[in-house]
């Protein structure tokens, strides 16, 4: 049996959104402790871990490890459909093979989603030893995301000790956005030593639609090592993508 | 001599947009008494009747009985020109080949538009035993609508003694919205037989248009009867929707 | 060298956004005294002059007269990405051969773009003896060029002693737009003579992107000549068009 409630349709909304963006299907597990959910993108270069503990819902009845395939895209439409401030409660069905969204507002809705088969993988665990670590509002990555889109397909990220920086190079022109110590945007640098590396802006800005503006996003980075970008959710939760680089041509 | 004013666009603005949905053309008949307006749509699914008294204008010229034959795609086109807060005069020209349309608000703007020849055609009146009323909010059908969307082109309405409810199935899942006695969405509830049927849902997000999702709908049902829809228009007025059930497969 | 700063990016945004609908490259000539910029469009029927003296920057360095060749196109996306409360630099790199625009808001972005060669071209500087000229709201302007563009793409402007009329008319009907003296809409009239000529639509919906709704426009108008749009920029400056008329079929 699993039925879950939380107070609105916003978190999962969101994390759904930006998932399924990247991802086609995924197996939600979901134990006594919590749901997590592991995925790799198709072309292996992007990895998702998302995680939510059982107090991080108002109702979290689970009582024995489930595994649950959703198709993200559905899932995704029928989400799009909640206003963000409906109560939202998910749920097996009894005869255990459909999945039941609710939302309660000012009336209530139910969809029903067939859950599909999924073959569970053996995923990848990267031992990375990032180096530097910036807290970064969302908003100032989003926009420097959009800025470097103007000029090519991949962005350098760069943390030293005294900024965090993104750039881009194309034929039409260059691209960078800067935040140094003190500004606004950066509530946190933390760097053993300096690194830098390449990515592709597409997966960023699929990734980046789990945060709202204001939000604070954490940036692990390494020289030419996977970017990791952590989303809080709520207090207890998170929402974590791991995104290969780039061979930078120098 | 035809010349009527109105307090604002916003009434003729509406209900023009949601009609011209419907049907492309149409004869408005008015009379000392007031505005008559009825029409099928061209695949004879859906019948409009559109009404507003000689009091719910501000101004009402109307000498004699005067049928105009509008292209009602034309005047949705210029309508929707017209700011809501604008005062709006509609009135014969002179020659009285032609319709002026007045919107005065920070400047006078003026429309002309063509009248068109159109056959009046006999209507059907057909009369309809529904068993079963309900006052919901717009915004809730609306809602509805969409959700039903995802899953199909068809939504089923019911209406029960404790519950108005509309759902849909499909290939992709089944979605249901419910409204129960005391729910804010549901203003009265008026059930002699409990009823259902099924309806296109295109046509009825049509119709919807002609509502603002705080306004209130009448929806008065009889099993397999066609679904009337009435949006009240200020006091006085009124514009009523009618359209075919699908033949549900049992 | 040539260094310019202005409190905000939105006067240049807007302005360059209006110029680049019209035209795809530009010299823009920098002295001691300020910034001008004269071109004309592909087609040869509208003029653009563009002028901010030195006072209206924040920061004004030109040492010298300095001519940069600018892909507005280019130049249109970097401006998109500005937020209108950034602080705006503009500066020539040290190589001198690129552009350096920088965002200054809750972050810091830098974009460079290439200069591109232009031949500096005589422009014509026609002497016209305009005999009417309003100040009107541009949001009125703008309002009756989308009426106008329902019916054609024409617009003739009449200029008289009591008002100020925009109209068109096409096979679907015929439109028109009144401010008389008095009116909200309405600041001046100046009338030697009364006047009126046609213009084509699109060029001036791209022009009248140059204002906000709220901003006065200066028109001067004579009877079959180019129309003059004025929209003042802050106190000192001036964006300016020049649009040839079309011939009006009698």
């Amino acid at each position: 049996m699993v039925r879950i409630r939380m107070e609105n349709a916003k978190t999962w909304k969101t994390c759904i959104s930006a998932i399924a963006a990247l991802i086609d299907e995924a197996a939600f597990k979901f134990t006594p402790e919590g749901m997590r959910m592991k995925a790799i993108d198709p072309s292996h270069v992007a990895l998702v871990d998302f995680e939510l503990p059982a107090d991080a819902f108002v109702e979290y009845e689970v009582r024995k490890e489930t595994v649950l395939g959703i198709d993200l895209a559905e899932m995704d439409k029928v989400m799009s459909r909640a206003k963000s401030e409906d109560e939202f409660v998910l749920e097996l069905s009894e005869g255990e093979n459909r999945l039941i969204l609710t939302f309660r507002g000012k009336s209530t809705r139910r969809f029903s989603l067939p859950l599909i088969d999924i073959r569970e993988t053996e995923l990848p665990e990267p031992k990375l030893e990032f180096t530097a670590s910036a807290q970064v509002s969302a908003g100032a990555i989003q926009d420097a995301l959009k800025d470097a889109g103007l000029v090519g397909d991949s962005v350098k990220f760069e943390i030293s000790s005294e900024e965090f920086k993104m750039s881009a190079e194309g034929d039409s022109g260059s691209v960078e956005m800067k935040l140094s110590k003190g500004d606004e945007g950066l509530k946190k640098l933390d760097v053993r030593q300096q690194a830098r590396a390449m990515y592709n802006i597409n997966y960023l800005e699929d990734m980046s639609k789990a945060a709202s503006s204001d939000d604070i996003v954490t940036v692990n980075l390494g020289t030419d090592l996977p970017i990791q970008l952590n989303f809080p959710m709520g207090k207890k939760g998170r929402l974590s993508f791991l995104l290969a680089p780039r061979i930078e041509a120098r």
